[in-house]
Formats: structure tokens, C-alpha cells, sequence
């Protein structure tokens, strides 16, 4: 393990991270919202301890392996939302605990989006830009996380991509394929967020909350600048755009950078991935709004179809923005959209859940069973495309699907121990760990109500689930720290 | 598809099923219970219909292939549970609908024990008799179909076990092995169901509740003459010999075949699975039995310690008996008992759930991801007891799990569709799919207040649960019936 280099990267990370401190210290002053001295101790603090990390150790440059990639990514995340969490703990208003500080600061930087928060409305604008702007931040590191490591690393079959993303490949090298993948996604990225806050304006928001909500839709993240997250415009405009920008964001990204290099849409409907993606959503699509029309949810069909269409998108992709109380709607619904946010974004995108491509995969695997059971003794492979997959990959996303079944059970069942109730611990966990933000029954509007000891569990779920649980595991295994 | 055949065996079946109903018309006729007009009638025309079905296909004898096995299999549950369910429509007394007699029907021959009757203690005792040993001959069934039958079909990696069972091996003909293995394990459940019976009664059961009980518990069915269950007796020593027999019954049965032929009761310890299935019971009674009493459930230790016990053998074997209402026990201890019901018991057993097997089996596999993740190069076999196992079997059991947790979604989804509420929906498909019998919720104590829908798809539930779920679906599949 090259922990000198790895202190090194996490001093110089800090650095870096004190600056996003900078643009709401800036609001903050213009604003005149006393808000201004948190950011400020936030800044200067961050920037001095990235400073003391990265000193004794500023010449230590071993080129990183793979085995040092999973500590660095837990622990860059992990301290990062430590980081984050230092504004919402040192302002006045919103006055957070240490607990609701991480637990805001995680869901940020996850992109989950569940909050501790209440009365949004009210919080000093810097703030409010501050939280948009960690889910952006967070979004970005997720691209590269998911583009470029994950597959390095072999997270839950995620090796699959390992030939196929655009750039040069260096086996466990790490450092020279994530700055290359990391510079071409992020134009793709930035050129999203430009085209989507643009879209918002147009459609009707102000600037402030154009720029907020792109930051938010782009990364799947789901925070808003309001109590009533996009219900708040009553505008089918803006529902209109919400929409559009989190099917774009749900995608891989490098299937985005295919496409745009070729300016070919074609590209898209040629991934198995993106397929399936679609397949999902519109079969969610259809049954919801049937269901809401025949059942008298809403009177109007028209209000059904915007409606349904902006919760499943919201909740299949994992971003959580809301346009209607949707944990109330009845029967089925609720749950079978929480399910399909287990399904989840593209790999390669800013979405959570399992990711389309595992599902494809389970799918196929299941299938293949049932044609093993009529042939024995025939050679089925199963492929995607026209590729056939290595069995190795096949296994690997088996160990993640039954893998986070687990952890979800026991992150269950640790709720239920702390006195919440059924309905609440099972959409808290899949919220969370999903990455997705709103859940059911008590944790419908927001997470303040709930104990501190969920609080953490649920904190420890998003980042489990944003470094696809292996990350973190294999940290557990005494295997991994056997020289 | 030797469409011929089957049909012969089908008339024969129901020859052989009407002879079920001639110990409770026995029992109705010498205790003048009225009840002797619904099993003569049942008899009668099970009988005939049987001798309809055979008499113009008595010729053909072509030997069944594994492809025919998927049908014979499924056909025969299918129609033995409608034709179980015949007494229970017939009898005035209960008076139950059809969907209500298929669904007792299927509860006991899949050995579920969920029932729609309540006022238990009030049935006349041929009817009693009679959903016991529906229970008992339901496990008797179960046991080929574990032991001889589910490993030649191949289902969810279950061929492992084709090579280890004893009797002769011919390939692709179902009848000698299934005749052979057949009466060697009869004898065992026949040798443990006396003991059983003999021990309950000698722990102060009558002779009628002794044999009843006995019949379900050595089919780990859950069944029983009184409405709350083994709890009626307040005896501690019944509730030892249910929890011993219980534990027994959960073996797997060509295990206590070898370890009976040897008289080496160590022969059990060498086993596997048997230990991880001691271990996963022995940590959920520690900790069911320290939340009782630390959490004041019961203010005495040995309260806590028989009600923990006994409930978790109870549920984890999938038996179903209670002795305290376990659905009102705080905290997380409901739906960990029911999480553990989805491990079950030991293949080749009468228990229902995923069985231990694969549990182990997902288990050392999600350890080898991990190991993998650390040495990526590193070829690792997953091992049971030192025999690696082929990378097929492995696959086979993942495919198991996924498709098991999607029919429990999918399931889960229709239920809630029909109006039940989360809770009750997610514990009775558990309960129904585990072959377990009692649930949370609305179906803690019964299931007859829930809509007919609902008996439907739990029914159905039962059934897919028992043939572990790929014997049914691959019926669906077209390639199944393209020649
Ligand atoms: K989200
Ligand atoms: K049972």
C-alpha cells in the first residue's frame, strides 16, 4: 500500500476541496446572509489541514496500483463528506447537529438527496447554493468513479467496460486513464448542466434556481431549492425539462461521448444498456399512469400522464425530485417505484440502484437457467449485443445482486432494532442505498423525524451503495491488507 | 412428450389419492360426525374420475424422460391439491368456497400450513385428521421430489446432490430411482413420524393431537387441531420434542439415511450443510432470546429462552407452530424470523425457503468476489465440505436467487394491488413462497380475511415455492414444448 502517496493525493484533494467553500462564501457576502463566517472558517480550515497532510509527504509520487484504488476511493469519500458537512455544522441557520451535518453533507455528495432538512424555503440562499452544489460536485466525482475505476477495480462485473471507455488503457495504472476519461466526460457533463439550467430559465425559473436545479438534475441528485421540490413551479414546462435532463443523466456517459463524437443518435438505440433503460421506464410509465387514471387519483388524464411520467422518470432514474405527494398514491405504486429505483441509471451515469446493465444481465442469467433446464447439455453463453459475456463477469454481478440484497437486509433490519416501523426501514434502506432520496411512510417528506442511530445507518447506506458496496467491503477483508 | 403415459399415471394417482379420504370417513362414521357424505362423495369420485382417466391409456408404458418430469411434477400438485381441497368444499361443516378449499388444500399438501378456517378447536375431528395428513403425505411427496426428483430435473444447482444420493444411477429414467430412493426415506420419515407421535404423546398429548401433530411436524407443514397452535398444551416438554422433531424434520433426509445405515451420529457434523444450518438457528435463537428478555418481552430468562427457541425453530425450519404471539414481539425480531425463513431448511428435507444450501452456497461465493476483487488474477473455486463446486451448479444457484426474489417482487406488487397493505403483503408472500404458513400483519393469526385475489396469487405462491420455482416457469417457456 502506498499510503505516502496516498496521503499526499488526499492533502492536495483537501486543498481542493476547501475552494468550492469560495463561490457561497461569495453569495453569502454579496447577500449580506451572516452566513458568510461559517464558509470562511469552513474554507480556511479545510485548506490548512490539506496543507498539513500534503507537507511531510509532497514528494512522494509512487504510481498508484489497483489495490491502493479502493482505499482511495472510500477514503476520499468518506472525507469529503466530513469536509462538506463543516458549513451545515458551523452556520447558524440551518442549525445542525454533527449527525444531521454528515447525513445532509453524504446525501449531497452521493447524489442521494434525502434530506434532514425542513422549512427549505427559508434557508439563507448561500446555503441553498451550497447543497446544489455539492450534489454537482459529487455528480462529477461519480463519472469518473463509475466511467473510469469501477471497471479498473472489477467492482460487481463492472470489468465489462473495461475495454470499451474512450482513452488509452495502462493495466493498474490508474492515474493517467482517470485524467484522460475524467477531462472528455466532464465537457460532456458541464455541457449538460450549461443546456439544462438554460432549459430551466427558459422555462420559466429564475437564474438562481435554474442554476440550482440543473446542478441537481444532471447529477441525479434530487435536492431543490424548495420545500416542494419541482411541485413547487406548478409548471409543465418545467416538469418538461426535469424530465428530459434525468433521462440524459441516466445514461452512460460514455455512450453520450460516442454519440456526440459521431453526431449519431443512432449510437444510443445500439446499446443494449440504453434499451433496456427505455424498456423500463416506459413499461413503469404505462402501468403508473393507467393506474392513476383508472384508479381516480387524478380526475383529469392529462394530470395522470404528467404526473406519472415525472415520479417514474424522478424515481426509476434515482433522482427524487417530487411533483406530487407520490407515497400516498395508492395500491402498488409507491413500492413498485421503489423497486424499479433499485433497477436504477445506466453504469457509467450519475444514477444509483444496481445500474440497468446488471439487470439486463440478471435477466439473461435467468433466462439462461430455464433454457439450461429444457437443453442440459447445451452451451448457452449470454450475451449483450451481440457479445457474449466472459462467466466471470456473470458471476461478479451474481456476488453484487446477492451482495446487496444482503446488506440491504441487515441495514433493515438495524432500523426495525431502532424502533422505526416496517414501512419506514425498508424504503429508508432502498432510498438510501439506491441513492435515490425520498422514501415512504416516515421518511416520505424528509429524514429530520427519524433517530440518530438510523440517521448513521442510512448515512453509511449512501456511501455503501455510491461505491457499489465492494469498495468498501473488500476494506473489511483481511485479505486485502495481507502484503 | 409422452402425453400417454403421463395421462396413465395421472388416472393412477387419483386412484391411489381417493384411498386419502378413507381414514377420516372411517374416523366421520364412528364419531357420528356428519361428515362421512363430503369424504364418501370425495372418494367416490376421485376414484372414478382416476379409472376415467386411465382406463383408455392403460397401455402406455413408455418410459418417462427428465422433460416429462417438469410436467408430471407440476400436474401432480396441481391436481392433488384440487382434489384435496374436495372434502373441505363438500363438508357442511366448515363450509368453505372453492377458492377458500384450494387454498387449505394447497396449504397442507405443499406442507405451507396457512389456513383461511378459523374456529379450529370447533371442526369435527375427521376434518382435523384430514389437513394433517394432507400435511403428512404432502411431506412424504416433498421428499422424493427433493431427494430424487428436483436433482435429475437440475433445478437451481440441485444436481449437486445427484451423484451423493444413494441408489442406482440410471440416466435420464426417472421411475427405478424414484421407486428406489423413494422407500429407503420413507422408512426414515415413517420411523420419525412414530417417534414423534409416540413422544408427544408420552409429553401428555391425547392420542389424536399426538398423531395429528406429529403428522406436521415431521412435514414441517405448521398445521395443527387448535387454534392457537402448540401454544394450547402451556407444556414445555411438547415443546421440546416439537423443537427436536422439527430440527430432524429439517435435515436432509438422504443424510439421515447414511448417518442411520452407520450408526455414526458424527456422520451429521461432516456434513455442511448441516452445520451452517445449526449455526444460522443457533445465532437467531441467541439473539431473539437476549431481545426478549433484555427488551422485557418476558420477565423471566426461561420464558424468553422456550418462546425464543421454540419461535425460531419454529420459523426458520419453516414449520409455522406458535406458542406466543411472535408478530407482535418488538423491534426487528418479526422480520428476522421471517428473513430467516427465506434460508429454510436443508435441501433434500421437508422445509421450505431457498434451503441452506444455496444460502451457503451465495455465501462462499459472495466471499470469492470479494477474494477475487483483492487477487484478480487468483482462480478460486467455491468449495463445499473440500469439493469444489462445478462453476455450473454455482450458477445455477444464483439464478435460484434472482429469479426467487424477482417472483417474491412481482408477487409482493399483486398483493398490494388487491388493496393489502405493505406489511401484510410483503410477510404473506414470504410466508406463502417459504412454504412457511403464518405471516405478519392481517395474516398473523389467519388468512381468512384477506380479499379472494389475494388467496390466488398466495396460492399460487405455495405452489411455486414447493416445486422451487423453475419446475413451474419452465413450463412458460416455449422452448419448453418445441419439439
Ligand atoms: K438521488
Ligand atoms: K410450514
Amino acid at each position: 500500500m502506498s499510503f505516502g502517496t496516498i496521503q499526499r493525493i488526499l492533502g492536495l484533494l483537501l486543498m481542493v476541496a476547501s475552494l468550492t467553500m469560495l463561490p457561497p462564501l461569495v453569495l453569502a457576502l454579496w447577500l449580506e446572509e451572516g452566513s458568510q463566517a461559517a464558509f470562511l472558517m469552513a474554507f480556511g480550515g479545510v485548506l490548512v489541514s490539506g496543507a498539513l497532510f500534503w507537507f511531510p509527504v509532497r514528494s512522494q509520487r509512487r504510481e498508484l496500483r489497483v489495490r491502493d484504488g479502493f482505499v482511495v476511493v472510500s477514503l476520499f469519500w468518506a472525507v469529503l463528506a466530513l469536509v462538506g458537512s463543516l458549513p451545515f455544522s458551523l452556520a447558524d441557520h440551518p442549525h445542525m447537529s454533527f449527525t444531521d451535518a454528515l447525513f445532509e453533507s453524504m446525501s449531497g455528495l452521493t447524489t442521494t438527496g434525502a434530506t434532514v432538512i425542513t422549512g427549505i424555503d427559508r434557508l439563507p440562499r448561500s446555503i441553498l447554493f451550497y447543497r446544489q452544489e455539492l450534489q454537482w460536485l459529487g455528480g462529477m466525482g461519480i463519472i469518473v468513479l463509475a466511467v473510469a475505476v469501477l471497471p479498473i477495480l472489477g467492482i460487481g462485473g463492472m470489468q465489462l467496460y473495461r475495454a470499451e471507455t474512450p482513452g488509452p488503457m495502462k493495466d493498474n495504472k490508474l492515474t493517467p486513464r482517470i485524467t484522460e476519461t475524467a477531462k472528455a466526460l466532464w465537457y460532456i457533463y458541464l455541457a449538460l448542466t450549461v443546456s439544462c439550467a438554460l432549459a430551466y430559465w427558459v422555462a420559466g425559473m429564475d437564474v438562481f434556481d435554474a442554476v440550482g436545479h440543473s446542478f441537481s438534475t444532471v447529477a441525479i441528485g434530487g435536492f431543490s431549492t424548495h420545500d416542494l421540490s419541482i411541485g413547487y413551479f406548478q409548471s409543465t414546462a418545467i416538469e418538461t425539462v426535469a424530465v428530459v435532463f434525468m433521462l440524459l443523466a441516466g445514461i452512460n456517459f460514455s455512450l453520450h461521448f460516442v454519440a456526440w463524437r459521431s453526431l449519431n443518435p443512432l449510437a444510443y438505440f445500439r446499446d443494449s444498456e440504453f434499451r433496456a433503460y427505455m424498456a423500463v421506464l416506459g413499461l413503469a410509465a404505462t402501468v403508473t399512469v393507467s393506474y392513476l387514471y383508472l384508479s381516480g387519483t387524478f380526475e383529469r388524464f392529462g394530470d395522470a400522464l404528467h404526473h406519472g411520467i415525472f415520479q417514474v422518470v424522478s424515481i426509476g432514474t434515482t433522482t427524487g425530485f417530487t411533483t406530487a405527494e407520490y407515497f400516498h398514491w395508492p395500491g402498488f405504486l409507491p413500492v413498485m417505484l421503489l423497486f424499479i429505483s433499485f433497477i436504477g441509471g445506466c453504469a457509467g451515469s450519475t444514477g444509483g440502484g444496481m445500474k440497468v446493465i446488471r439487470f439486463l444481465l440478471l435477466f439473461k442469467q435467468g433466462m439462461r437457467e430455464i433454457s439450461r433446464l429444457v437443453h442440459p447439455s447445451a452451451q448457452i453463453p449470454v450475451k449483450v449485443g451481440n457479445k457474449a459475456m466472459p462467466e466471470r463477469v456473470v458471476e461478479a454481478v451474481w456476488g453484487f445482486f446477492a451482495t446487496y440484497i444482503g446488506c440491504f437486509t441487515l441495514m433493515m433490519l438495524a432500523l426495525l432494532a431502532t424502533g422505526l416501523d416496517q414501512v419506514t426501514a425498508f424504503s429508508a434502506v432502498a432510498a438510501c442505498l439506491n441513492n435515490l432520496g425520498p422514501g415512504l411512510g416516515e421518511v416520505g417528506f424528509h429524514y429530520s423525524d427519524i433517530n440518530n442511530t438510523a440517521k448513521w445507518v442510512l448515512t453509511l447506506a449512501m456511501l455503501l451503495g455510491r461505491l457499489e458496496i465492494f469498495t468498501l467491503l473488500v476494506l473489511l477483508s483481511p485479505a486485502f491488507w495481507r502484503r
